[in-house]
């Protein structure tokens, strides 16, 4: 059911972007109907405007779009669940993140759609196109080359740079882990976590789970749980398994999961199964987050014995999406000239998010994308 | 004076882009209110448009918003008068250039403001970010970088490139002229021409009267004239003489002006004196578009016996304003998919513009820009 729902938004979809031929468009500010607007805006008068920028680089956002515009950068390496689809396939997701930039920001962005996967060659174009964007919102690019793309691109560009698929789920799904937590009535240093897929999204999760004090955390990848005695890591899942299973486990997610507090699925569609929600700690919290289709559905996740359960879905309750983040995140860098996006600047956004919450319950651990606090209190703390 | 009216644009325009923080936004063209937009706009719905056109990406133009986006490229090297100002500087030339296209072509257009002014980077950061653009209007790049960063992009990319401070201004020159040789009556054909200036926008005015039938042009440099015994020519200047000076004279602007039935200043405000103008042939007619300051005023040019003058600017009688020429080419291009823009598309487009006049007089040879009849006549001869 599940699949025929997403296949029928699928068809309307189709035909509403060929109604529209382009989800967004630019609009002037101000006026362009009499031959004043034009010396203002344009020649002669905009002149002086260009030689007091050219003299004084540093007040360019004072006086142009840079204020208040953000770029999505994909190379469509990594679509939605459609992988590798390309710059062509990328441009429709590019445009409606705009869209939501700017519905729940009012962040001006603009798609950069880039036609190459080189890594070199992403990094320097986006370099290159800096100069009139305020922020660089990276999207939908495929690890591991997102983790070297994003860390070069913050190192070297003074304007926040964020790959939203790592950081933006990681702030939603702490957030609503906060608040699951206070439900379950267990704290965070104690929970035994296990989070299945090790992409980009799952270790990003892993690493502001830690930094919150989670101390007991499992990575289990498609083969096996992440442990010190795999031979086959790369780079990324080496590095986490300094950091995370210090009871040092290994074998199949089954074993991971038996006696776990949190499972969080960044993985594939009905990949968890009654039988691993039976296995949990009693008064579980189970956030299955494969799109469209999650890992389990809410009501066999809550029959199986599940207390909290979140998807990323908007037609349960409790969905962990993205818009609860990057709107506010950008929002706040943009208004208080951030540089870079701190991984403290997260966990207050996290914990803000959550604190919109005052009485959480099992079926209202994060506030819907429509509640109109959610941007206000993300921005606040990033500064 | 005319100094010290433009220094009170620049104050106003000063305080306008002060206030206004980005003269242009991005907006939405569909509600971003409710779950199902959210579905539909971006997922799970957007999925099904991605999948398609990652299979069909020749139908990019139907479902995004290439079919109505330009890029407005700058690498801030010759940004208006003001010489190599860098990309900063650039920023607000850029924007209002996005300004003009949609109020005069309803074209969104977006600045991208190049970190750059090697050739080859700036080519290929073009083509890499091509893919969301229906089309690339190079702006404010100097010469002779200029032709060939034109010629590759226009070689290399499927999407129409043109370099508007040449081509526009070729475009709508001609335009001027065709009905200025009515005021006349003389033909084209017949005319002596001078240009001087001897940059990118002249060597375009010039390549598009040879190709409308003028027989006789000279262009002169800051030197001299450009005649086959100069040993000092660049590339694109010795190109011109092959097919320039057909009497082959040298010397000086004054030996060129003499006996001339139009002078062209694409050059420097007040380079054309009273004795200039004095030693044309009768009926003479005069382009000063140094701008904002021209190389002669309309009021002593035709005191000295001009018959037409025509000036970059909006304060006098026919305004040569590019803004006539770039917002409907772009417009055709983009609604007729036209892939390259030809030659014989903009002589099409300066006949048309020159052909909205039916009566022309030494007044009135050029159609104002808030004409709205302007974009429409160039527009559907790009085809």
């Amino acid at each position: 059911m599940a699949t025929k729902k997403s296949n029928s938004f699928g068809e309307k979809a189709i035909i509403l972007h060929k109604k529209l031929k382009g989800k967004i468009e630019t609009k002037s500010k101000a006026p362009v109907k009499s031959a004043k607007d034009l010396s203002l805006c344009y020649t002669p008068g905009v002149g002086a405007v260009s030689s007091f920028l050219a003299e004084h680089k540093d007040q360019v956002r004072d006086y142009t779009i840079k204020r208040n515009t953000v770029a999505v950068v994909s190379d469509g390496s990594a679509v939605l669940g459609l992988g590798n689809i390309g710059p062509e396939g990328a441009i429709p997701v590019m445009e409606g993140k705009c869209q939501l930039f700017k519905a729940f920001g009012d962040v001006n962005a603009f798609p950069i759609v880039l036609n190459t996967q080189d890594v070199e060659k992403i990094i320097e174009t986006v370099k290159l196109i800096s100069p009139v964007f305020g922020g660089i919102n990276l999207e939908d690019i495929s690890a591991p080359r997102c983790f070297e793309i994003e860390n070069r691109l913050i190192e070297e560009l003074d304007i926040p740079v964020m790959h939203d698929d790592q950081h933006g789920t990681a702030i939603v799904s702490l957030a609503a882990l906060i608040n699951a937590a206070k439900v379950a009535n267990k704290k965070i240093p104690q929970m035994k976590i296990v989070i299945v897929g090790a992409g980009a999204a799952a270790i990003a999760v892993a690493k502001l789970l830690l930094l919150e004090g989670a101390k007991d955390i499992i990575l289990v990848d498609s083969k096996a749980i992440i442990s010190r005695d795999r031979t086959d890591l790369n780079p990324a899942k080496f590095e986490m398994v300094q950091k995370t299973n210090p009871r040092n486990i290994s074998g199949s997610m089954e074993e991971a999961i038996k006696g776990a507090d949190v499972l969080i699925g960044l993985s594939k569609a009905g990949l968890f199964k009654v039988e691993h929600i039976k296995s949990m700690a009693p008064r579980a919290i189970v956030f299955a987050m494969a799109n469209p289709v999650p890992e389990i559905l809410p009501n066999e996740a809550k029959k199986a014995g599940a207390l909290v359960v979140a998807t990323g879905r908007s037609d349960f309750a409790n969905q962990i999406n993205n818009v609860l983040g990057f709107p506010g995140i950008f929002r706040g860098a943009l208004d208080n000239n951030v540089k870079k996006i701190t991984p403290e600047m997260k966990i207050k956004a996290a914990r803000s998010l959550a604190a919109l919450i005052k009485k959480p319950t099992a079926d209202y651990i994060i506030p819907s994308p429509f509640d109109k606090r959610v941007a206000k209190a993300v921005a606040k703390v990033i500064k």
